[in-house]
């Protein structure tokens, strides 16, 4: 089966996030001065061949833990779908 | 109102991504070998403030032409939610 799959990649919370300083300086100079708390992360989308869904849930979990996060400054979560056939 | 704010900005397809491209070999060379086609992009989270959700949506709108998407390389969807009060 495959699988389409999307990992989101944030800063965890209480870690410093200077890209997320920088583009929220960017937006209030530019006038959008209401938006607050930017925080920049990852967004990792690829398709992915297993035999079930857990088997799927498994690789995209090892891949997050192996390369995709770094633990110690980040979280991730992930969706996975299931691709039609063909 | 506030609302919370997630921003997704990929690549287009047909962009050629070597983030993507170097992650996919990384990928493969620690035995994630059936992870295909990998893209990366950004996802940016914030809070906004705004007198209703239309506003919301346009102000985000806004940023995203403005400064978080660069749209000759990459396209956006983004969500909104308003937050509760307090």
């Amino acid at each position: 089966m495959r699988f389409s799959v999307i990992v989101h990649v944030m800063p965890r919370m209480g870690i410093l996030d200077p890209q997320g300083k920088a583009t929220e300086a960017g937006l209030h100079q530019l006038g959008f001065d209401r938006i607050e708390k930017v925080r920049i992360g990852k967004q990792i989308q690829f398709e992915l061949e297993a035999e079930s869904e857990q088997e799927a849930t498994e690789k995209t979990e090892g891949a997050c833990k192996k390369l995709l996060a770094n633990l110690i400054m980040e979280s991730y979560t992930f969706e996975i779908q299931a691709l039609p056939k063909g």
